[in-house]
């Protein structure tokens, strides 16, 4: 067997089977040592690439979960355990076949292995694999099994996590032929290389939580600087590569209906239905996440507090494009949800979709839009040029963007981000127990507030006499903000923040798609060195957020809304 | 001056001024040795009155917050410490007065003294009293005012808080003159008695917070005992007199409309608009106000946690009734509100009211129906008999009972009780500062829960080896509770309950009336003595309870839905 960390192509490289077992070891070495820093970059990094990855019904455990149980001792490490045992058994047998050449198979002959009846092969840069014996192994699941007969390459594209030399290692070790030259070319000309090698240009200024997927958030006091967030500030939250879409040739399905279906143009969209604008507020369900990694380790992008901006969204009303395509109050007869599909999709075809009830979908209240405009001009490509849906109230994971397909229907969407994700757990819920089918898909979102300025471990003079506060609140489901308390000792004393809506007038109820801005200018206490500002915001159904992270912590670290907490020292002059 | 403690007449008894300086120093003694138990019997019942007591605008303290002021040091000390003054002055004037026979006037000389110009006189059992100077020391506001020129007992009758010693002795101060005898036997004559004397039987299981107005609740354990709680269970909140309605010449109004008003009979309701059921957990705005006033005095009737309860409702639609009376979609351009006002009045004749958003009395899914059915039977007269409001998703006092009047409006009612109670402040609002404009009218309530039980304090042997620990979870907004977490550590662990709803089929998003209850069974822990037994919900929104009281405090004891914890003792035997 030969040692590959070095041989980045996987052609042959010389034999050095001496050196394999110390890779493996060292390996293993490295997973172990890592336990300890949950919160490293390189460990954010890793899991905001599981949050992409999983896109098939079924737990399909990703990598950061496989090394949490690996370092936690669990099944995992079983499985690499076993792995080990068996890699140095077949040590001899690979070492041997490489020495004496390996077979030559055509695309043809590899195409035959795509289950586990018939052996599992994959192709990589020139190589036939035979992983038969790995899919249980698979940190990502039989996720696996979707690249079975073909080329690994553009799915270890999208999945930078196999970019690792101990994944070549693994690999090496299942090597049974060299692809034929032939079907080698073919291979090559078909590779669409990099997928995110179209995704736009993106502001300096954002700070990324993953760049492929990308995922950034803007510095949080860009929040409160404006009640509308600069779309080039505004989070971006991408699951898959951005699709490119010609205006000109775009088509948006509107499946089924009394009429059988119906194609939209974006001029049609534009044309045949009324512009209808809002002003929302969107959210990550994962915003705050980081509050929760500190309180135990979970799974997902690492995001601070600006997960959340506010735009306003032009476009046609859902509810409009249903009743053009039939679909009128009587669908609730037989139908619950509205489905969507968009245009990003993964190297096995699988697009994003996610689905709203049909209840919000229809009501004349609901205002979901099929938006083309993001604060007066078309949707930048990050937001889902040319179309994406718009569902004030509700979470960002339902806004899907690069808008393709629309369907009625009685069920859910059956995608991974339905039913397998975006979810809210009991803090005694781990990846063991979890049971997806138990929890509700998020929709609405619960009543959220944060500090952007001062930031956390600020330091302010005490000259300066008084102190500003400033943040955001926002509530889910339409439910308007109608207080905000900040404190400046830990929530032992409050007082009532300065509210700032967008408008003058104040919006019926149940259709306060916007956040607040809000602010408090309060007297340095003279005996203080140290103050922990804290808010905690009040919708008009008189929700609240929860005092602290810890109860409302989830293995998967969303709808973190614990009360916000800033520590600013008082620097005397 | 005269001593009148015991002459209850106020009928003359005979000079015995010295006495009298004695009395007033024991009533202040008094109130200033009860500030220190708050929570007494008396003081819960004295807070229960208050809650009926000011059905006017603005901002009417009630006797219990002129008691909590006086106990404070703030301004009502001085203005009892005024009125004392004031009484010694006039002590001389009165004394001579009365040995001199004070003269006698018709009731039409009484009624031409109505106004602080014109002076304010009041009757009682025969007397005249110019209570001018008394008006800006009365503890009630100027609601006094509604008895000028008129006689006292009706009101007295009401608001039973005036029937105390002392309240007497003030009066007599201000006597001027006797009552014509022939005025009297009208006003005798005239006079209906004890408002509340026509109130229906109640159920002695109820624990009575207030018997006038009758205000009670079930004990814990019986809401868990059924999902359907019994009429005779069901909490009874009720504001003034049950009025008893002849259910064949009850009728409805519905105000104005392009078809110039409705007016609907209890057949026409039943027999001109579908009936429709369904079931829906009502909740006071004041459930768990106990427990804030754990944390600090709150003002109103001291609830436990039963408060709450579910029944199956029946009755036309009030979205049917409306388009009846012609209003439609429409309405929306210049309405925002549906405005309540019930056959239950005070002595004045100002009814209960309340309104509810437009959107919600339109809406197809808000089911707000115009009830003439309690589980399956006429509504009880506590219940609102013949007909009441039901809004389900909404805080109790907008399902106004006895239903007179729908109005459709621009703005909300005006009535005290949508104005100026009913509302949410932050903790740090206190009596002096509140500004009852800067909050909204309670409609939907926020997520809740509580432990029925086992009760807290309950002694548990350990030879039982498990608890079963029951109790029920609710959200208002027609969200659905998905998820109980129950600790018996006080909050560091969790388990997940199982929850129990009322019917096989989920309903759908936003119309899920009616609360679960839920159920945990645990291992007794071997090395605890002491449970500290917790609960907490998650609606489908995902909003949850706040961990601790402290921080949801408000003056008004409202909205009162942290963690529930109950503490049970382990017995070894």
């Amino acid at each position: 067997m030969l040692l590959l960390r070095r041989c980045r192509g996987l052609t042959p490289c010389g034999g050095l089977a001496p050196q394999r077992g110390q890779e493996w070891r060292r390996a293993l070495r490295l997973a172990s040592s890592s336990s300890s820093s949950s919160s490293s970059s390189s460990s954010s990094s890793s899991s905001s690439r599981d949050e992409q990855r999983s896109q098939h019904g079924g737990h399909t455990p990703g990598w950061k979960q496989a090394f949490a149980g690996l370092l936690a001792g669990t099944g995992a490490v079983l499985a690499y355990g076993l792995h080990h045992h068996q890699a140095q058994h077949t040590d001899a047998v690979s070492v041997h076949a490489h020495l004496s050449r390996l077979p030559v198979f055509s695309q043809e002959e590899v195409t035959k292995h795509r289950t586990l009846q018939d052996g599992v092969w994959v192709t990589y840069k020139g190589g036939v694999y035979d992983i038969t014996d790995f899919v249980a192994m698979h940190p990502g699941g039989d996720k696996i099994l979707l690249a079975a007969g073909g080329a690994l390459e553009p799915f270890w594209a999208l999945y930078a996590v196999h970019d690792q030399d101990h994944v070549l290692d693994i690999l090496s070790e299942y090597k049974v032929g060299e692809l034929s030259a032939e079907d080698q070319k073919k291979q090559e000309s078909l590779r669409s290389g990099d997928p995110y090698s179209s995704d736009p240009q993106r502001h300096p200024a954002l700070r990324v939580n993953s760049q492929k997927p990308f995922n950034a958030e803007p510095p949080p006091e860009i929040l409160s600087d404006s009640y509308i967030t600069p779309s080039a500030f505004f989070f971006k939250r991408n699951h898959l590569p951005v699709p490119r879409v010609d205006p000109a040739s775009y088509e948006l399905l509107v499946e089924g209906g009394p009429g059988g279906g119906l194609r939209l143009s974006l001029e049609d969209l534009k044309s045949r239905f009324p512009r209808h604008a809002i002003t929302a507020t969107l959210q990550c369900a994962g915003n705050r996440r980081s509050e929760m990694n500190q309180v135990k380790h979970v799974k997902g992008l690492n995001w601070g507090i600006a997960a959340i901006g506010t735009a306003t969204w032009a476009g046609a009303r859902l509810r409009d494009v249903l009743q053009a395509a039939g679909y009128g109050p009587d669908a609730a007869r037989w139908a619950r949800h509205v489905q969507f599909e968009g245009l990003d999709k993964d190297a096995a075809g699988t697009t994003y979709g996610a689905s709203i009830p049909l209840n919000k979908a229809l009501s004349e209240d609901g205002d979901v839009l099929l938006a083309y405009e993001m604060n007066g001009e078309p949707l930048p490509a990050d937001h889902g040029f040319p179309v994406r849906v718009l569902v004030p109230g509700t979470v960002g994971a339902r806004n899907v963007k690069w808008l393709a397909k629309i369907t009625v229907s009685a069920e859910e969407s059956a995608s991974h981000w339905q039913q397998n994700d975006y979810k809210g757990f009991s803090p005694a819920t781990d990846w063991d127990s979890v049971d997806f089918k138990s929890a509700p898909a998020i929709q609405e979102l619960p009543v959220q507030s944060a500090v952007t300025t001062p930031a956390n471990g600020a330091v302010v003079s005490r000259a300066e006499e008084q102190l500003t506060v400033k943040g955001y609140a926002w509530s889910g489901g339409g439910r308007e903000v109608v207080r905000v308390d900040v404190s400046l000792d830990g929530g032992h004393t409050w007082q009532v923040a300065r509210l700032k809506a967008g408008e003058e007038f104040s919006p019926p109820p149940g259709r306060a798609w916007a956040w607040k801005l809000w602010e408090v200018t309060a007297a340095l206490p003279p005996e203080s060195r140290q103050l922990e500002i804290v808010c905690k915001a009040v919708d008009d159904s008189y929700n609240v957020q929860p005092d602290s992270v810890a109860p409302v912590w989830n293995l998967r670290g969303v709808l973190s809304n614990a009360w916000h907490r800033v520590r600013v020292q008082i620097q005397d002059d």
